[in-house]
């Protein structure tokens, strides 16, 4: 029978993911559907779907078996009340690559004081030289897909990493703490710390002016996360004063940051827009085709979200 | 019977090295010795040298059986006519990790287009999503110790990676070239090109105008490795005609490199001031220790430097 599976996203991803989910679904052998971005909404069988996208109302897609996010990130649908079907995530390789790259490019960065000779020394020959990464801890905070990539990916560099995540997990080359005290003993240790949790109701403001005061002064925060775990006023609050000794972050609460945002200006805040984690539409369609073929198959899907925790 | 190991090195290094050197002999089991910064020279066993240190005439120390250099480079000494006893170089691990530390963050600094941001977008949400370390070739032009290191880490970051030297070698996860020819094909491909060859007559000017029109445009070059490797004059024209991207340059001809050189103020050379790699005291001092058991034990040197080849 014909699966048919409707594309909800920005129209102007469809000319990038037609052929690329095309190609995919070809590669897992589905073979007989149909792939549009309008179809009936009772005759729906998946929803390839972007939080921002035309769906809000999944009421009218009474027999869905399944909404496949097309972005790591669910915050934006989970709690649709509208929202009944099954839910997955998106994990792609390529996204987690990418996000490897900018959490490890970043953490050098800042260790090695780079911005210095990139501003310029301005003939100024001061041998600063960095103690080695065996003697610069850094802490991760989340240890889900991407957490605990870039914690491996640190580790592998040489840093000592302490990991953290809300329930136990076990990672290997990196120190895994969790719970409420295991959260205090990760922060006190880390001269650099990555923000790689969800955004729930209970991750928000996770970085706030008690858990700042925490971390070693003059640490390093580096958030490729989600904009909501920081409380952007008691942040900026700890760089006034040097508990922070940089911000380099990538995700904001309102996105394109607002011209006005402080962040923008602040001598010790750099800002990437929203570029450390990008979906990669070639690996990404690979995960949806193969969850369709799991659906067709009644194998469980990948990435499946528990609505109870939000992720 | 006691061995007699001169330290010759500026008199400011001394306090840091006697207590490191005397745990490292202790270690290795040497236990009557006389360390000092004075000893007559035709008592001396040993000698850790620096080849800007206080000793530039060899000839007096006719008992001495090793010339155990402090740095990686021997170029300042190796032809020193009164240098008749063998010579080793020093390859020490915390040199080696600091050097792929300063390696692989420089890499993923270009590649992620980090620049950019640290000067500040001043408000534009500029989304410019580099490719993935996949897709960006780097070439390591030299696989000696520091160079296999480097080019092994930034083919650990996903980056594919070529390395080159003057006779065959072989590096796990680098494709190796070798000779002219590979010298060709090494650069055609190099979109990040890392120098890590050491300062020898035949690498004197290897990247010159010839070898710079051989890269892709808009290459990134990386030297970390010598100054002299480098003809300044056809970098400079090639970064002013944007065949060359950007370079950023550790080591100069002349260090510290003089305030009029074109190099500080040019907008896409970035200057470190030497700090790549330095010997790391504890770490060294270890290495220099080993050497004179094997010497006093009649076992080979580590290290030890090839007179004809120049390293």
């Amino acid at each position: 029978m014909t699966v048919n599976i409707l594309f909800a996203a920005k129209p102007e991803r469809w000319p990038t993911y037609e052929p690329l989910l095309q190609e995919a679904l070809a590669e897992v052998g589905v073979d007989d559907y149909r792939l549009a971005t309008d179809l009936p909404p009772e005759e729906v069988d998946y929803i390839v779907n972007a939080p921002n996208g035309p769906v809000q109302d999944f009421s009218p897609y009474t027999r869905a078996k399944a909404v496949l996010n097309l972005w790591a990130g669910v915050e934006g649908i989970v709690n649709n009340p509208t929202l009944t079907q099954p839910l997955t995530r998106m994990v792609d390789e390529g996204l987690t690559q990418g996000m490897t790259e900018w959490v490890a490019g970043h953490t050098l960065r800042h260790h090695l004081g780079m911005d210095a000779h990139i501003h310029g020394l301005n003939g100024a020959w001061t041998q600063d030289i960095p103690p080695l990464a065996a003697d610069r801890p850094v802490t991760v905070l989340g240890l889900g897909a991407l957490g605990a990539a870039c914690a491996q990916t640190i580790a592998g560099l040489g840093f000592p990493v302490t990991g953290w995540s809300r329930s136990a997990k076990s990672v290997e080359g990196v120190t895994c703490l969790h719970g409420e005290d295991g959260l205090r003993d990760a922060l006190s240790t880390a001269q650099i710390l990555i923000l790689l949790l969800p955004a729930t109701p209970q991750t928000e403001n996770i970085l706030n002016a008690e858990t700042l005061a925490l971390l070693p002064r003059g640490a390093v925060v580096l958030n490729p996360g989600r904009g909501p775990l920081i409380d952007d006023d008691a942040l900026l609050a700890a760089l006034n004063v040097g508990q922070i000794g940089h911000a380099t972050l990538d995700v904001f609460r309102v996105e394109p940051l607002p011209l006005t945002h402080p962040y923008w200006a602040h001598p010790h805040v750099t800002v990437t827009p929203h570029i450390a984690s990008e979906t990669r539409a070639k690996t990404a369609s690979r995960v949806i085709a193969e969850n369709i073929r799991r659906g067709e198959a009644g194998e469980p899907f990948l990435h499946l979200v528990d609505r109870d925790t939000g992720y």
